[in-house]
């Protein structure tokens, strides 16, 4: 029973507990700062120097979100008026606070500290290794991880499969046998579909994203998209980088960055794109709750589908290039010249079964996850010894995608995540997918024709759904709540299936 | 007494203060890059929220450098063998972090607070006074200022006047009465100078200075000769800004910034030879010791004295034109078409009495400041009441530079100084000059003919001299201490005299 003297001492509490997380929050920007500024401005000597103010940084952020004083706000704001309502301002940033506090606090130091280093160790051997095509250097600090990430799990608790625990890291709530139920309906879905491209003699070419794009003329038509769709560049910037990413320094000021091939439009082009969805999402968060989980981004799984709704959804649209093909001929004029929407459209949407994920199309993208999740989902369950890894890889995408590795570089050592540590990371990827194209089904439902706002430039109306329904809300409501609310039903692959079914389908006259 | 116990426990105390003190050093690079970035790269509607950040992480420092625990560690140290020898590592970190640690603690926190609110208002105030013409807008805040000085300077303690106090803060050491004798010989000695300079008809013109100079070759001239000089751009870059500073966010990581103007070639090449001066020093102080006192600048007036050796003393050298003519020809070539290595020498030097004290020459410079230290002297002194502050600054500038400012925006109102509370920050610009040609005419002596070094592109011997007698010293000697160690003498006007004594009366035929 909450007594009378506890009931009135709860604001109190929670201005506290406001106050602390708020705190923690400016830290988290200023790491958000120096991170970006070590992928895109920082001096090559500095690295050494970056990394001891990043490791420091980061320790201060864990001890502030362990601090028992936080424990002990928590514990008293957990029985009053503030808390009752799961999804209120107050009862929302309590129970994610306290759930937040409870996971950071089940891991013993010894073994963040374990991790952390692995992580720092693993990255740099996976990084010699990938470029030598040595997996078997590799392996030794990939089999210690993956002990590690079992550890990590078992300390956090889980109900089914220890890669719960792990997942649950970027996808709050889910569970692995969702994910599974959901990726391997695609899989089964897609692989016919790719197939009938790869058979198809009809298809569309991307030559025309092959020609000359001078590097400046990319970067202000860039800027001009970003711009279009809605990215306010007065709370934001764009920069280059090697790896394109978006990073966050406070609430006003979120930052793309992307790279530039001459020859090849679309490499910087739709990464900006992608990297300008992420950003309207951070823009889209409320800055009066910057430093509580209602003014953060809910899982990595709906961050993605913002970045890929407008890339994919947006991006290769006919209607988009409708209204983008006269403004990229005013910067590319000799590249584009006599070349018409239909041309565009058309060269933007190429398929092919690829060996690398990260340059992989619309369509095959997702193969190259449902291998990962397998795999990874494998080695965490002990279904899957780590030596076994690469042979399993090259059966996997033989049979998905119907391409063999020559190599373990181009194979099994392609990404960084496993070496990091990151497992349960690379299924958000598709869920991404699957989320842009059931939230994109539903924004057309409520919106009208949103070709034919596009044609006209018009995003303003997607945009303004997507604050409204998911931005503002932050962690207020998790990906599958989000889900259900939004669209009435749970996470599917139905409505990407049907978009991408009939895109394709015309495209290749299957 | 140390008994035998305190003095094996003397180590171990030491690695604790160390530890402690490095761990505040990366908190201050990190403010370092915050503010650097918020003035070269931050998106304009980030501004609040980088205050946010920018006073939290202050705040962190702050809390850091008053630790009772930093106390209780110097204490323990104080009588041990380690810090006896005041010169040697341990001794002068002891000797300096105690010195840093009584002073903040003996400002009240009250004290600190109300500065730092003053301090934000009082530029915000000023700036808009200074939009408007309006310095009776500006007077009640300056007023307030100088009050609380006065109380920082009680709370700090001093000799003779309060003015040493506030003195102490960027001239560690340094006494109102000698900088008073210095400013006070230079500027007796400068008046008649500056009036026999202004009477010639025979001076040089900077008309080829006012031609054609495209940014981005200015840019890439800009870079080669800061490289020339020595600045690592692998441990540095140059960005634009508004105002030109250095920033350093760590030991390997200092940043130059300097703003174009096409129509005039002096403003960025002389701003960026400065800055690369500053960041010379930085990158000259030991990255071992990065954190500690023997790791960081001695004083502002050292650190001006090595921005203005490389932009004056050797960057509007006869010799580093010979040098550097034929490298500009190449970057502008439509300007400076048949331009001499004298013709660049006269342009970059000529002289002209005028208010602002950032566009001043280098021989009327020093007038500026010595204008400057005598009127916050009386002002914190009690000898000048603020409302009498522009007829003094109007009387001051008609009696030692004969011009008379139209009005307060381009007379009292021109510098955020004041209006920020600081008080007794001028007087290193000068001491910055007089040290310069001190240190330097020494390297002239120590080093052979430097012209003829300069004139082939040999800037190394003059930067390893400066690092070996001053950069890799950090805060172990006082400047008061370099000057006697590295000179023979005490701070003095002479060699700054004598030099542009040769070099303008040759230039304006005196």
């Amino acid at each position: 029973m909450t007594s009378k003297t506890e009931t009135s001492a709860a604001p109190d509490a929670y201005a506290q507990l406001v106050s602390h997380a708020r705190e923690t929050g400016l830290f988290a920007g200023i790491l958000g700062l120096l991170d970006w500024d070590e992928r895109t401005k920082m001096p090559q000597a500095a690295g050494p120097h970056r990394a001891d103010q990043i490791a420091f940084l980061a320790g201060q952020i864990h001890r502030r979100q362990t601090d028992p004083r936080l424990g002990e706000l928590l514990g008293e704001l957990a029985a009053t008026d503030l808390a009752a309502d799961p999804h209120s301002d107050a009862g929302a940033n309590i129970r994610l606070l306290q759930r937040d506090y409870d996971k950071k606090t089940r891991l013993p130091q010894e073994l963040v500290e374990e991790l952390s280093r692995l992580s720092v160790l693993g990255q740099q051997v996976w990084s010699a290794a990938r470029a030598d095509d040595d997996f078997p250097r590799f392996l030794p600090v990939l089999e210690q991880t993956i002990a590690l990430k079992r550890q990590e799990a078992a300390a956090l608790g889980y109900d089914d499969t220890p890669y719960d625990a792990l997942l649950d890291e970027y996808e709050p709530g889910e569970s692995t046998a969702n994910v599974a139920r959901a990726l391997g309906g695609l899989r089964d879905a897609l692989a016919p579909l790719v197939e009938q491209i790869v058979g198809s003699q009809q298809g569309p070419s991307n030559e025309i994203m092959l020609r000359d794009f001078p590097k400046d003329a990319q970067e202000a038509f860039g800027i001009e998209a970003a711009a279009a769709i809605g990215f306010d560049f007065a709370a934001g910037r764009l920069d280059d980088t090697v790896h394109p990413f978006c990073a966050t320094a406070g609430p006003r000021d979120v930052r793309l960055t992307t790279r530039y091939n001459e020859r090849d439009f679309g490499d910087a082009f739709f990464s900006i794109l992608h990297e300008a969805g992420h950003g309207l999402y951070e823009q889209g968060l409320l800055g009066e709750h910057c430093g509580l989980p209602i003014g953060e981004a809910t899982s990595l799984g709906v961050h993605e589908s913002q970045s890929r709704m407008w890339e994919n959804q947006v991006g290769r649209s006919r209607a988009f290039w409708r209204f983008m093909t006269p403004k990229a001929q005013q910067h590319f004029p000799a590249a584009l010249a006599g070349v018409s929407a239909e041309d565009m459209y058309r060269a933007v949407n190429t398929v092919a079964p690829s060996l690398i994920r990260v340059d992989a199309d619309e369509v095959t993208y997702n193969l190259h996850i449902c291998i990962r999740f397998d795999l990874e989902k494998q080695l965490i369950e002990g279904d899957l010894a780590a030596r076994d890894l690469p042979e399993a890889w090259r059966a996997a995408y033989q049979r998905l995608l119907g391409v063999t590795p020559p190599n373990d570089a181009q194979g099994v050592l392609q990404d960084v995540h496993w070496s990091g540590g990151s497992f349960g990371y690379f299924p958000t990827y598709a869920l991404g997918n699957l989320y842009a194209a059931q939230f994109f089904a539903q924004a057309a439902r409520d919106l009208g024709d949103l070709d034919e706002q596009f044609a006209r430039g018009e995003f303003q109306p997607l945009l303004d759904w997507l604050r409204t329904k998911i931005h503002r809300h932050g962690r207020r409501y998790s990906a599958a709540e989000l889900a259900q609310r939004i669209t009435g039903k749970p996470l599917s692959h139905d409505d990407w299936l049907a978009q991408n079914t009939a895109k394709y389908g015309e495209l290749y006259q299957l």
